[in-house]
């Protein structure tokens, strides 16, 4: 294992289509800076369970956020094996064959087990997320008080077990079918901002 | 439980923030029929998973498909219990203090096992699936062929136990903050078609 690459495990290794994998370091952390959202998959011990939530990279670490009393961060904060789930969909790929379509895509895997950020390093955390999500608003927001803190579970997991998987490219055709007469190609797609609404004035919750 | 509406279950039942619950099937069928990816835990005996793969609707099952070597397709098609999670990400919430920041978002938990789709009903399932994908070119695609067809695994999961969950609207401010001095409101976020690239002509598998 590199500084720059992670080492595949028997988790991680990319069996089907190899050539989609990716283990570099500076790739994974790319698909999960652009992302707002993950889902988190874990087992209670009768179930399992796919929860989508904010997520957030510093360093080498994904960060996630929520209330106290989610039943998602008291199950991770417990040491649940997790596996989270980042993906980009990043085209719908038109083939002439029903067999060839596709999606092109940008996905990162990754297993582990979340631990609770605490003290100086949660505050610090919050302070990450803000950057991120909203880097130009990040100084002049008010900060969490105590109370807020306090009411706040910060968790984190290593990005060490970790696997980008993407496919990009047009469609790749059976042989003889590139003279059928229907449109091939590829329909990108992307996750793009509106035009920003301001809130109404009195929008404050209940004392 | 109504034909219009599903029972709640301790895996479905939202705890906190239950005016964001929907069991409508109404609501949870048209929050899936807008994906075109979903999210499937499930665990293996050892560890939880989380895999994207492409997902689609009918009647009252989700369909997922893939090759027949496909790790994800073989762990369900024996029957592990599992989740479907699909999140559309509708807009980031900014609020004037950090901790009142939200998403807007529409999501669907889903929870059983899935089961294969054999026969005639695979073929139909496949058209089906590329009506979804491509309603004005699925009438013009060359259909799988039985040797396709034979290397494809289908399956589907019953939409019984499923709830949708959702925000939308405003940020909601502690009383005291509207005045602070920063922008608060809504960016909204859709997942937009961009200009359809054609496909290359040169782009053939290896025979």
């Amino acid at each position: 294992m590199s500084e720059t690459s992670l080492c595949p495990t028997p988790r991680t290794r990319i069996r089907r289509h190899p050539e989609r994998g990716s283990y570099e370091t500076a790739e994974i952390h790319a698909i999960l800076d652009e992302a707002y959202l993950c889902t988190v998959a874990f087992h209670d011990g009768e179930t399992a369970h796919a929860i989508p939530t904010a997520c957030w990279r510093e360093g080498s670490h994904l960060y996630i956020h929520g209330s106290n009393g989610s039943r998602l961060l008291r199950a991770l904060a417990d040491g649940a094996p997790s596996c989270v789930s980042v993906t980009h969909l990043d085209g719908l790929v038109f083939a002439r064959s029903a067999f060839h379509h596709s999606m092109n895509y940008r996905s990162v895997a990754l297993y582990g087990r979340f631990e609770a950020v605490q003290g100086e390093a949660k505050r610090r955390a919050i302070s990450a997320f803000m950057a991120h999500l909203t880097p130009e608003r990040a100084d002049q927001i008010r900060a969490a008080d105590e109370q807020e803190l306090a009411a706040t579970t910060v968790l984190r997991i290593a990005i060490d077990e970790a696997v980008a998987k993407r496919r990009s490219g047009p469609p790749v055709e059976r042989a003889g079918d590139e003279a059928l007469p229907v449109w091939s190609g590829v329909v990108p797609l992307k996750l793009t901002r509106g035009e920003p609404v301001p809130a109404p004035p009195q929008e404050v919750e209940n004392a």
